[in-house]
């Protein structure tokens, strides 16, 4: 049940750290002796139970209520594809910004979620005495059906249990070593309320990301709607600071950070380093240069492919960072020294040696095996080679024509019936699709396919025996008629049979190539997953046994608290300080993206307060999913807005580095002088200072 | 006097291997009696003087005399850069091949050289004299000027002497342990005979690059020319043995290997495993993407952009394939081995110890040193972050103005007497300028300055504090007039004074920087590559103590002789044949580039013999540069030419491996057959065929 690539990639990724100590901790073991050894601050029962149900994950992303109407707070680089499914060619709300001047005026955002965590329930013992003595292919096989079953069972009694219906989610902690259900309240109806132009809420873009000191306005307000279609009513919110915190405070930070690989194996590791990560650079490296370049061939170029560019710069500097970080060989050499150590309690333990085996060395054969498999499993099964938003839609259309007929244990677990409203979602939602980039992405992909697996390979002459990267691409895209939400709407409705039937030729491509996908992934699951799953989770048990539970779990987009205070760091020998102040945004501006200031602060200029605290850095060990996150007082007040790690949090993905790794968020301060000066936004003010 | 990456990048790249005995091996020291007993021929000295003589060097590639009247064989690729400069918007060469029908229709290639090596004459003596008992930097000061004095004397005293003048090179061989000079007689006016269309040059291009099976007629024909603008008298040439080679047949590759990097320390290897190659691969992976995305605008875009990226396509995938074979962890092993036997071997001999000390350690503390150097060292004087032809031609004209009226050998080296010419010519060439393709490269490597130096360093501020690295690409492109060869000229021949006064944008870009520039470099000689150089000296004596010159030196783009055979190998349990054939071309053609075969072949489909072979596999030691090269029987006829390696020979950068690597070739047979019936090239097929 880790975290796949391709679901790690649609999160906004950052990383960050904390104190002394480090830790991204479950709301049921947070671990009050050592915050208040570390910051001074204990923590009571009703302040976790508030700030936990005042928490949002998005899609991608962590939010809060701001405001008992269902106001949410969270960055301007979360809500940006709202921003920018709601543009047009004339109309660019991500650089322009948007205000919604009354509730009817809030704008739909098609595919957002906002969950907020009601309750957790402990299932370890159900889930491993479902697999207790099988071997491993058939255990990860149980695994995922019992846990597709156990969720089930939660929605469906969740539906006439006082305060449901609940959306349960199994979540896997300790790389197997817990398993928990998650339920959540869910709201399917989120709406644009604010967001400043992208030029000051990303002012210094990918040059600035993952830097401090910083200057970003990164923020944006959204509302939670009922199904009633009125603003939500949302009791359990957090209440501004307008002051901000003070350098060296005690700070918190609730989110959902998405993922760690603190507790990898060696092997892992080295997999990570010298497979995975140096190719997943080189192929994104050139899509940035292809985008780039596409984008300069007119205005509205320019603005279509901003929002993925934003996310795959994001990505490549992430990456760059982990690539840096595992090949520093200091951090091997704790890793290899981590392991040793555990390895060594274990042989001095007869019962626990004789139960755990050599679960590092099955990890490194499944390691090798999977390195064998990997490049036509990313291609064809995980889509690397199908980089198409219509080509995701035929792809699910496909598939799910096939699953939803089966038992819901049987079925891919992406098309149980928990997860099926969100497919749905997803499906329907009337997002535009470009079809120039959409030609793009998918003769780049289909080229890369095509060299990475060689043009011999069956799948490369059964698609372009007669075609080049470029051919195909214009003539699916240019033939398919998926880019019609009603199109797909019936599709999914009549199901198989039509889908079965169906000429178009995205249908055709995605049914022709199904077999051999299912084929590649079932390879992969049987041969590198099952036994990795089998080998974590018997690491996970002797390192409980060794350890307890005085380490965190790896992050794994579910909901954490951190704990830290407001300071900077030492770089090179020169003291950064913790906030930055906004006269020096405007020394740095340089006129030209992405280093502009937006006419609106320009024309106010000379009204704003210069000392003006704009960004600061915290200790909190977060890390991408973070984005978002509500930085909070000892008191639950609302002090600061989470938005990026400086470059060293990075590492923070395998290691925590105390002097180094920092958090940035956007401070109290420049928010309300910004709403107030600039964008004149009196209501939302009021609503947010509790009138 | 390694051979800088910026130098090594103009390189045709690619790598392979030889028979169970690897080498590269000068033509003062070929293992005469290891030939013997790997392929039982033995050389005499007439053979390798003949050969030796029928040699040429081209700018970035090998090349043979095939007639007496100067004919000269090499590859397409390796003429494509004549091709790109004789071709316009309405007249591709590359695209549509050439054939002269006499001599008056032989095309000038306006910056290619053709140098034949005369005489080898061993200085080290004298160059270790000069340095003997200094400290590093001094001793790299004094090499530096001491090697620009002794290539001057050379030129001077060959003007006057029998069958002079000569070109002097001096080349460094064992990482410092011999100093050659190297005797050229070079021909500067190169001219086109005939090359076919790129799509059979280059069929299956990058897909098929470093692949064998493979079926590339990677050929063209070039002709020296006297100073008198008659063909060159060339009476040492190789003459054709139409049939080809028999597999398992003992056969010679002599040319001009560009580099390898066997010798390199542990350390040295680790940089470039950690730092080096992923940046450059990010790098290029980056414009790479570019230019294809720029070259679907238009079809002069496409025809612009095609050269630039052939050569960057080819970098990476010699790049990657370095990269892994650095991963690799047998390959460190066998480095550690190695490295741990020699010192064993020193510290078994007293006196020896003494004078080596710890060069490793010494090399790995300036490694340490150069990674933190490197970025700014890189973008601002190595000028990754002025990638542009005009630039280049700037930074000439201010570097030649300042350094041409110092003494000879206080100048930097390529502003030394004997470079002059070779500068001049360059800078003179009537060679394209597209000032699309200018705009995007440049503004694509200030971005990439600005992302890597940071958009507070001070170059990045004086540059771009009111520009974008798109303005300011724009503004100094459309503006400079170095485009115009006769403002270039002119320049050069007004010297400082002109170029002081100028206000030309790229050259006050060029001035403005220089200081900077210059003293990154300073540093970087200082405290890198002048350590670098000492140490590797101290391991290179070492070497010879322990070991002689049975060991073959790393490649130098000077000539080098390998010697194996005609053979396939086993890939994955299945066996490579050694000789592919023209029916299986057709079967994989798909109309599409660059799989699609020429209108020419396909019109005379039915006259062509579909045995005839096509291209070959053998075991040669040979890498980047070698392309071009003839493949030569023991009774030294032609029966080959290289154009590339496997993907397993880009290890051989670094190490040998006689089981999988293999250097790749045309084979004659489908030249004769292409020549006659597709290209009804009568008289050229007379004159390689001796008339």
């Amino acid at each position: 049940m880790r975290r796949s690539p391709l679901l790690a990639a649609l999160l906004v990724l950052f990383t960050s750290c904390a104190f002394a100590d480090e830790g991204m901790w479950t709301f049921d073991n947070v671990p009050h002796e050592k915050i208040k050894a570390a910051v001074g601050v204990d923590l009571d029962a009703a302040w976790l139970d508030r700030v936990r149900m005042s928490t949002i994950r998005l899609s991608n992303c962590t939010a809060s209520f701001v405001s008992p109407d269902g106001l949410i707070l969270t960055n301007h680089h979360c809500a940006e594809s709202c921003l920018d499914d709601n543009s047009s060619a004339g109309h660019n709300l991500v650089a322009d910004g948007y205000l919604a001047r009354s509730r009817e005026q809030e704008l739909k955002c098609g595919q957002q979620l906002a969950d907020v965590l009601m309750e957790m329930e402990n299932v370890t013992a159900k889930v491993q005495a479902a697999t207790a003595g099988l071997p491993a292919k058939a255990a990860n096989d149980k695994r995922k059906s019992t846990i597709t079953a156990l969720e089930q069972q939660c929605e469906q009694q969740s539906r006439t249990a006082k305060g449901g219906p609940r959306k349960c989610e199994m979540v896997n902690l300790y790389e197997g070593g817990q398993f928990w259900l998650y339920k959540y309240q869910r709201y399917t109806d989120v709406r644009l309320v604010f967001a400043p132009e992208r030029a000051i809420a990303a002012f210094g873009g990918d040059p600035d990301n993952f830097q401090f000191p910083r200057w970003c306005l990164d923020m944006s307000v959204l509302r939670a709607y009922g199904p009633d279609g009125k603003p939500a009513a949302t009791p359990n919110f957090l209440r501004f600071r307008a002051d901000g915190p003070r350098a060296d405070e005690a700070v918190f930070v609730s989110g959902h950070p998405g993922s760690t690989q603190r507790l990898l194996t060696v092997a892992e590791l080295e997999y990570l380093r010298n497979s995975y990560l140096p190719r997943w650079l080189q192929r994104y490296s050139e899509l940035r240069g292809r985008l780039i370049q596409y984008g300069k061939t007119g205005p509205e170029a320019h603005r279509i492919v901003e929002d993925p560019l934003n996310g795959i710069e994001n990505s490549i500097k992430v990456r760059r960072g982990q690539l840096d970080a595992l090949l520093d060989e200091r951090l091997m050499k704790a890793k290899r020294g981590e392991e040793a150590d555990l390895r060594a309690k274990v042989a001095a333990n007869a019962q626990l040696a004789a139960l755990t085996g050599d679960p590092w060395a099955d990890i490194a054969r499944a390691q090798a095996r999977g390195a064998e498999l990997y490049m036509p499993y990313l291609y064809v099964e995980q889509g690397a080679g199908f980089n198409s938003r219509l080509f995701g839609y035929a792809r699910t259309l496909v598939r799910a024509a096939a699953e939803r007929p089966k038992p819901n244990t049987s079925r891919l677990p992406e098309y149980a019936e928990a997860a099926l409203p969100r497919v749905l979602q997803r499906l329907e939602a009337p997002v535009p699709v470009y079809p120039e980039l959409e030609k793009l992405t998918l003769s780049f992909s289909l080229e890369r396919m095509r060299e990475w697996l060689g043009p011999d390979a069956a799948i490369v002459r059964q698609l372009m025996s007669n075609e080049s990267p470029d051919s195909l691409a214009a003539q699916l895209v240019g033939g398919t008629q998926l880019a019609d939400p009603a199109v797909r709407k019936r599709l999914w409705d009549d199901g198989a049979t039509a889908v079965d039937a169906s000429t178009d030729p995205m249908i055709v491509l995605a049914r022709s190539i199904d077999a051999q996908a299912r084929s590649l992934r079932s390879t992969y699951e049987d041969e590198v997953e099952a036994p990795t799953e089998a080998a974590s989770e018997k690491i996970a048990h002797a390192r409980f046994v060794a350890y307890g539970t005085s380490l965190a779990p790896d992050a794994t987009f579910t909901l954490r608290l951190s704990y830290g205070t407001v300071r900077g760091w030492t770089e090179q020998g020169q003291p950064v300080e913790p906030f930055t102040h906004l006269s020096r945004l405007f020394e740095r501006a340089t006129g030209q993206e992405p280093f502009r200031i937006p006419d609106s602060w320009m024309k106010v200029r000379d009204q704003l307060d210069m000392q003006t605290r704009f960004d600061l850095s915290t200790t909190n060990d977060i890390t991408g999913g973070n984005s978002g996150s509500p930085l909070i007082d000892a008191h639950g007040q609302l002090v600061g807005l989470m938005f990026d790690g400086n470059f060293h949090s990075i590492a923070g993905d395998y290691w925590y580095d105390p002097e180094l790794n920092r958090a940035v968020a956007v401070d109290p301060t420049i928010m309300f002088e910004a709403l107030g000066k600039v964008y004149q936004a009196q209501e939302l003010l009021a609503e947010l200072r509790g009138r």
